[in-house]
């Protein structure tokens, strides 16, 4: 009968999860729970599925597994109260802003023994993947030294920023995330260096729009990234990965990949214009990883740990930029 | 309410069609009909449809348009019964592979008065589509030369092609509609070359493997097309239109898109394995554009005349070979 | 000490020869000759070299070969006149317009037992050689069809056009032989449609500006060319071979290969501006392979017979537009 | 006239420019010294020099300007005598490996007069300099980010590197001098990571072969650079740009650029084996410039002072790795 799902936020990205979750044979949208009655309405009648409470899909039944769509500062509580519930858990990352908070709440996963995973969707993205793939193939030989580009093709609302943790907790983050999945080594230290070059009013809410980072691992491996919260030509996501034996990279992905040749040269146009379109694919093979792993009993990643880890290093790269010198991860994580 | 579909065909392509009516909010697939009933019920068990006969679709009041895909040689009588029955239809390319059958049959649609739209499905494709969008916004001018490059990653097996009215009728038949797309005027002689390169098999069925095709429209226009059966690296699907103001071209799309850099160079990965991962996004579009089109009592393209315009080209192509001379388009059309 | 040079005709590629002479160790220009003084002078004098009369040079003890690059309609007669006065002669393509003058021409070559180089300068190319080289290591299996895309950046003065044998004989005269060098089997029909699409004044010198072609061997492999007078992006000068086993194929060569982003999409500049510019390594390679068959007493090629049979190619075309169909190269070379 | 060189060091990279300076209408190749006789009396033979001593040519009215390429712990004092000797002059870098000596150094240039160039080859490659040009042409707008990755196919001898300075002072000397012909502004900190990944012998002569660096300029600027000692696919050289309005990018160049698609995928031929063949126009490139600005008596860029300043960021980047911090490249320019 498959996993049968109840949905918490039907905004934007719960709405992608809705249609992944329906498109699966493995899986039902049973219901959805959102402050707003009409997007919580429309997501339900879309897919035939009921629309509940928070409480009520908790005491359900015929609930198997939850996606946590909600805003940020709700996760760390919806996920102690799922966990209690003995739901499986899909939270869109991030946990929480502090780590502490995370901290905490994974011993309440652990102590209840529910299974978490963190919604990092890049590693799920096909061309990563291959990446990965080709490492793990020993294509490349050892890993050595990675390149991540990820620049965003404009900056959210000041509003949002001054909620958002600041650019390395929303947007680093998941570079993070694709540098420890690619790295196979713990980052040791964090050097960063940081500035606003795009709009001042990003340096009213204390936050940066361009930064550049080197993660170290013990046994020297470096991972070089370089963010920005504009790219006048699209979504720009690319990583390289350099090995003893070679190099293995994924170019940038676009909606339409045509060339027109005239007298002012070779035009291509522009890269995908956001998240939305340019892992689309990524976010369905996402959630179909999470129900194998639901349906398998099977161990699901990324996990809980892995969105503490991303967080230490966004927290190491603040106290980088702040203190200017080279953060051990063990400073922040045990501080 | 949007368009009540019946499918005739549950088989491969079938499926990608009925997967496409379901996605789609305009649309619901009522019916299923197949001579294998396990298929039907297959199909019709995944989509919450109804498994009926033929007759029983011809004659519901429940169903406004079918989707014909079952084999070639039912196609042109389905195509007749279903335009008498009032349906909007859609059929699987070709009409027939007799031109005097395509005829006739159109004739009857055109009395009928019914909606009829055969599935060229590359011109769908986002990349082709959008070549053709670069042509109509004047970006390379007027239309001159064009090339399209088809080369299968492998050939059928030759009972297949024994029936498959020949790789012109079966296979360039796709690049003879792409050609009459993209060149923006009717051509007007065909010159073709053809030989078997690739499995002597094929030769015994009087069929060959490897073509090179010039059509050249009333004012010059020339198009090339390169066909084999054969293509070790994946399937080869390309174009490219050049006109007085530049080039125009789309390449190869790929599955995964990665590069590794090794001792031996840099490699990327084979393209699709066929047209079913190729053109998935085309066949969405394809369905998609019928449902717009039968719910707004627009045109319908590509229409039966596209249809019999590019078989018209395929029987030239082979006369072309036969005779060793530009063969007329008119001479078989009218012959 | 080196094979001593005279070079004939100072004109723009006679200096390009001239340049590659002095820069190779293994050679020296002697003697330069032209019918106007002061090109002669001011090429002798960048390098050293005397300035003598074609007499003169067909006389001298201290000349070991020459570079005839005087124009097409005296080319015949003076590797007559320098094969009768022992000298190894590098001429630039074409021997003659007419077939018949170059069989009668290469007659006295080969009783003269002359060594003739014809100046098929993209035999040299570093990336088709390449190609060749892939092809000849094995890597795509048997050869079974090639396409050569050739687009010149803009047609010739109409005055140029009436004496230079049309389109076939003077533009299309390198794709055949790059076609003969990489299909590796002679070719046995040629079909071919021709039109004027981009400057009617072409019209008036009874030629063509915008011609595709197949060429057909005797085992079926085929090659499509496709020429243009005018590429609004640069010089377009592209091959590809299809065999058994894959493809092998090289791209378009640029001065500069930068990329710009913007909001307008990926922009590279336009291509190299002609052949004097894109053909610059493959000029040199072309004297330094002259210089080396000289200098070890060997075959040369390509030779007087490779332009022969690039000129009965040229020729079958001309029929086969005329006629409407399919000419055997037979006909023409033994006609 | 011309310009008329004595090129003092007649070793590998002296021969580079004895060519560039032959080849050159411009200039003249008068003498040549090198402590190993027969070196400098080959290259004088192939260009028709003398062989002198470099007092000789310190002391010869016939000699206008000189071309060191002697080993690095004889610059500064060639510099001095040549600069006291009233000739220009353009050295290989490094001036010195010392920071105070090439201060010590360019006071005496300075004192003098001296017109001095230093050799950072790169900014004369044309696709660098089209990127630079890009810029200059407000395509993309204000440069906000860079990033450089510069990977060697191998490392030289341990020997090489005891002596070389360090692989800041040796290797990455080239990427400082880029970051600053790209970012348009001095750089203020630098942050380095560095590690031994290829080769233990490397780490016995206290040298890394793996390393990571942030440059950031006062205006918040930044730029990432990614050095190995190792590629197995060939000289890596690439260079981004990102501002305002978009990116500019230049690629890495290749020897061939064929491509060979069969059942493993498509591939193409490594990278350049390294600098002499990948950067054999930059480096003519740059000899004509030198000898532009010496015949116009024009400023002469990069100067003395660009290879002070690319060894300060030497200097800077070695003390980050030894202190883990950020370290204005005040501190050690003042030092």
């Amino acid at each position: 009968m498959g996993v049968r799902f109840g949905l918490l936020g039907a905004g934007r990205i719960g709405r992608v999860h809705a249609k992944a979750i329906s498109a699966d044979s493995q899986a039902r949208l049973v219901a959805v729970a959102d402050a707003l009655p009409d997007a919580a309405r429309d997501v339900a009648a879309q897919y035939g599925s009921e629309v509940r409470t928070i409480e009520a899909i908790e005491a359900a039944g015929d609930i198997d597994a939850v996606v946590i769509c909600t805003p940020t500062n709700t996760h760390a509580d919806l996920i102690e109260r799922f966990a209690k519930a003995g739901k499986a858990i899909f939270c869109e990352k991030p946990v929480d802003l502090s780590l502490a908070r995370v901290r905490d709440c994974l011993k309440v996963v652990e102590a209840t023994g529910a299974r978490l995973m963190v919604g990092f969707n890049r590693r799920f993205d096909p061309h990563f993947r291959a990446v990965r793939a080709a490492i793990d193939e020993g294509r490349i030989g050892t890993v050595e030294m990675v390149t991540i580009t990820s620049r965003d093709p404009g900056a959210p609302p000041v509003s949002y920023i001054q909620n958002s943790g600041g650019i390395f907790r929303d947007m680093t983050i998941h570079d993070f995330d694709m540098a420890r999945f690619l790295l196979g080594e713990e980052v040791e230290t964090v050097q960063a260096a940081a500035a606003v070059l795009t709009d001042p009013g990003i340096a009213t809410a204390g936050d940066y729009d361009s930064v550049s980072l080197i993660l170290r691992t013990a046994s020297g491996r470096q991972c070089l990234i370089s963010n920005s919260r504009r790219a006048t030509y699209g979504y720009d996501q690319r990583i390289e990965v350099h090995g003893s034996l070679g190099m293995a990279s994924a170019e940038n992905q676009r909606p339409v990949s045509i060339e027109v040749a005239s007298v002012t040269g070779y035009n291509r146009p522009p890269l995908h214009d956001f998240f939305m379109t340019r892992y689309t694919d990524a976010y369905a093979a996402e959630i179909a990883a999470f129900i194998a792993g639901v349906t398998a009993g099977a161990t699901i990643s990324p996990s809980g740990e892995d969105g503490l880890k991303a967080l230490a290093l966004a927290d190491a790269a603040l106290k980088s930029v702040a203190e200017g010198r080279a953060v051990r991860v063990s400073e922040v994580l045990n501080g």
